[in-house]
């Protein structure tokens, strides 16, 4: 398949570069690394992306042209699409994007659709980045600074810093790899995870002040008001990072968050350490993820909710 | 110099390993692999610390024999003194540990008394624990599951989970041999890092809500009251990591703790971004560590504290 990949970077001269909504590392990493690597061969290349890059990943998109709403669709003979399972990840625009002749899927999510025209594919690597790494190899030239930055921060963020599941001896081989092509470490970590907001930090802190212990200390779970939200002046990503604080209490094997969105309506978060399966805790209330992170949303009384989700997770511990 | 080493280790029958006091995760992790990889040669072997193992690394500790009252000293040919630049930092009995015959330092820490017989030294190595892989490369031998996780566990601790400036290429090619050897990157992070007690999560909360910045938002700090301490019945333990939050604000180039040990008597931590030094701070108020973390103890009144804390942070800024 990289091959066929790489015959059809040869032939054709405009590239379209998607992903899927609220982005991640991953996402941004991969369609930076790839958008570097076909504008150094002289295409044409863009990026579409629904949502905004979050803050802390704006580093990376120095002079990278990018639409968040869709361009025009017959500039492009192709459309490689990164880190999606299912063309209708990329948003509200994908059945737009069809219309592009060539569609390239590159994604390492256990189901795939496979609705592009080649696909490139594997559920064993760490990340999307993993997999723009193995292409650029393929093609046998040499990763520049900028590309091995951004495939080292798919990596970093699809890893959790190296910690999850998925971080393998071929994962450490290639951010040393991308280190030797002048990945910085330091750098990367400081930018992706030392850039929060204050009140991200307030927050934090005043939501652990609501931390509680469930099922003999296997669970435990904090609740953020949407008055404790409103009152800091704090915005929904500034949730990100809590649970997986709350997860780092000995002998919790399930942390969950209780986030108010609305009278009645939570977002519920699940992070679990070790072979606990969350994901399937998240799908039975209409959600889903990955085994150790997964998340959904839920209406009705907070005791009732938590009533619930504490007898699905009974049967899992 | 690690050929020497080798003839020793074949040579000799009976070794003492020892490291520094307020252990690590590589003082820990380097110590535990060299402990089994000299127990599968049919050596005698026991580790001496002054210190308690702290409970995190606990789990790397079965089937140790490990003593924290120094034991027969006639009992031993060789004294391994791992991670230390100095061997008073071994504590109060490092006199009575020269007797031993033969002394081997391994150490990556920048200045080095070289105390030892036969010093294997590299200020470049990103911990002691690929000091040693290197050690059991040049023997020659496969790599065992337990030398391997307790390796990870130094490298891992001591690049702040590949995050410091000391990760190198090469530090992530020896993780990688390390997870080929068994070490499981989930597993041991998970052990190392979310073994949090409750009060620790707690007084984190807590100290955060003091968070302020100083010195137009480059230096962010927080403050711990010793009733804050006594209120949740935290200990000093308990505000590890604490600091490396205050730094992920975006803007902040320094972190500082100040946490009340008794009255008018502060213990100073520090953490600092990219290239600021915080050692040269550290160290005028009688303190020390290293370009990004240091920590000093200062007597006085908290105003007059951290007047001057700023005004020696301003020169660096």
């Amino acid at each position: 398949m990289l091959r066929e990949i790489v015959r059809t970077i040869e032939a054709k001269q405009s590239f379209l570069i998607t992903s899927h909504v609220r982005l991640d590392g991953d996402a941004i990493g991969s369609e930076v690394a790839l958008y570097r690597l076909l504008t150094r061969l002289g295409k044409r290349v863009a990026i579409f992306n629904e949502d905004e890059i979050p803050e802390n990943f704006l580093f990376l998109m120095d002079n990278v042209e990018i639409y968040h709403n869709i361009p025009q669709i017959s500039d492009y003979n192709v459309l490689f699409v990164i880190d999606c399972s299912d063309l209708e990840r990329v948003g509200k625009n994908a059945s737009a994007l069809k219309k592009i002749e060539t569609i390239i899927n590159i994604d390492h999510h256990l189901s795939n659709g496979r609705f592009a025209t080649v696909s490139y594919l594997d559920p064993e690597a760490s990340s999307t980045g993993e997999l723009i790494f193995r292409l650029i190899k393929e093609m046998g030239i040499p990763l520049r600074k900028e590309e091995a930055e951004g495939l080292y921060t798919a990596i970093l963020t699809d890893t959790g810093g190296f910690r999850y599941r998925n971080t393998s001896k071929d994962t450490l081989l290639v951010a040393a790899a991308l280190v030797d092509s002048g990945a910085d470490p330091q750098w990367l970590s400081e930018n992706i995870y030392e850039n929060n907001a204050v009140v991200k930090v307030l927050l934090h802190a005043k939501a652990l002040e609501t931390l509680n212990l469930a099922l003999d200390g296997k669970v435990a779970y904090v609740t953020v008001s949407k008055d404790t939200m409103e009152a800091l002046g704090a915005k929904t990503q500034h949730i990100d990072g809590l649970v997986d604080i709350v997860r780092t209490i000995k002998g919790v094997q399930v942390a969950v968050l209780f986030l108010e969105l609305d009278r009645n309506f939570y977002k519920l978060s699940f992070r679990s350490k070790g072979g606990v399966d969350v994901e399937k805790v998240a799908r039975e209330l209409g959600g889903g993820g990955h085994l150790n992170a997964a998340a959904c949303e839920v209406k009705g009384e907070i005791a009732w909710i938590r009533d619930r989700v504490f007898s699905s997770l009974k049967e899992i511990l």
